[in-house]
């Protein structure tokens, strides 16, 4: 497999596949029933669409009727909230998706001990994917969204679900910075000892087939031009595939000022359940939702 | 006076002004002396190179003979920046600025209590400014560069100092955005109650003439578009001319993404030494250097 390089590469490379099962947790908004619709019509996803059955087809009926669509009516959020979640639980479902339901609801669904689909210990965080006419490939990040201050557990677990993505799409030997202001290890920052242990642990290979170098600045690890001129030997300068940040601001303001200034496109997962979660913020346009939905796919 | 938006707008605005005298620390690197004999030529500075005479002439000479270029002949690079240091200590020049001499070098020599240029107990910090294609106006930020992680009276002194330099570029009442990952101020933050005391603090006067809010992502402070999804109520919404981050990484993140990914440019000074210091790294542009020197120029 070559690796996919931009989101119409990922969602030409799932049409080709088997549709993955996705169940929809209260899909009464817009903008996720509308890329939910696209990706059952591009043959990607077969959808299960929990909420009040009503609500639901107002915005289902402007697409065309589909034999992968599927209504399941439970009218309370919570209540159509837990039924998707069971559904993933009991196999029914290979991919969980957010419809219009507060963030804390499903995840208290999602890590119930009884009915969840969380094994006990997993971290939860959050691995994104992101691309921009100034970069040659895909960039693999996190975690832009979860966890505010990883501890070195967090951080190695974070690594680990960034690998696994980048070797989803394609990527044979991930090549991974770990981001700092500087390529020179300050003693005094508070997660300095945690890059130092991680690179060891890359070196004895406990991370598989990757290269993993830092800690590096966004010119080393991702521009040709100016990563260039300091000289750095490393075969992770001006092409990673995956940047590790050291927190949740440093990498939501990577994402975020790459669209703004830098038309990027991103999509995102939340990593650590027993399948695949995909949850945006309400504010996420559709292209960006389906997007999140191909992600989720090519991990299910 | 109209704000400045760019810094084509800045290098104009200070041909009509007086040139100011700026003091170079071992001027024996092609890039910043480059960037020296531009502002010469310019009518912007008038400059004082300490270092090796020979050597500084070996840059210079293929630049036109002007008046305004004095050679300081101290052969020894921490000599020459001592020299320099010197030149700024006694008024002779009002800007400061690095050569090819270590940072640290220069650092120590600005902080000599006897024969520096810091006032004891002044915090010293680093702030930027920043156009690029997709904003409309020039951003000022800090702090990228010098404090990792600030205390609150550091960032106290950080917004103080950012605020001085968009007065400086004619803007009349600077809007100034806190950053963090999100728009919901969350309990286990830890720069969360700096941001609570910071805005009463604004909203008490006492920062003068500005309009703060926060926390807010980078959509909210300066994407026109994202930032009016999700109807927040506040003048700083997509038109920040300030935007303090929590930590140097996120900073860093910042104007270095921007860079990569959206043509940013980007000026900086070290603030807190009694007057403006030019303080690039070697691998800066001359452009960029320039830049530098103009910025320091309109804060002399």
């Amino acid at each position: 497999m070559e690796p996919i390089k931009s989101f119409q590469d990922l969602a030409a490379h799932l049409k080709n596949g088997p549709r993955r099962k996705m169940a929809v947790a209260n899909a009464t908004d817009e903008h996720s029933v509308e890329a939910v619709m696209r990706a059952v019509s591009e043959g990607i996803v077969e959808a299960y669409l929990t909420g009040d059955e009503q609500k639901v087809r107002a915005i289902t009926a402007k697409f065309p009727e589909s034999p992968y669509v599927h209504y399941v009516n439970v009218a309370d959020p919570k209540e159509a909230t837990d039924k998707a979640v069971s559904m993933v639980r009991n196999g029914e479902c290979d991919i969980l998706m957010k419809g219009l339901v507060n963030t804390d609801v499903i995840l208290r669904s999602v890590l119930n001990k009884e009915t969840g689909i969380h094994t006990p210990g997993n971290v939860l965080s959050y691995i994104a994917s992101l691309t921009a006419p100034a970069y040659h490939k895909m960039v693999f990040f996190g975690d832009p969204a979860v966890i505010p201050d990883p501890t070195k557990e967090q951080r190695i677990m974070i690594i680990k679900y960034a690998i696994k993505t980048a070797q989803a799409f394609g990527v044979k030997q991930p090549k991974i910075a770990l981001v700092h202001a500087t390529e020179v290890p300050g003693p005094k920052i508070r997660y300095m000892n945690d890059y130092v242990e991680i690179k060891e642990m890359a070196k004895n290979g406990e991370f598989g087939d990757v290269i993993l170098d830092g800690p590096m600045d966004i010119f080393l690890a991702l521009d040709k031009e100016r990563g260039a001129i300091k000289h750095i030997d490393t075969p992770v300068l001006s092409d990673s595939d995956i940047v590790i940040f050291p927190d949740f601001d440093a990498a939501n303001v990577f994402y975020k000022t790459a669209t703004t200034f830098g038309n990027a496109q991103m999509a995102g997962l939340l990593y650590g359940a027993d399948k695949p979660v995909v949850l945006t913020s309400r504010s996420e346009s559709t292209e960006c939702k389906f997007n999140c939905i191909c992600m989720a796919c090519v991990l299910a």
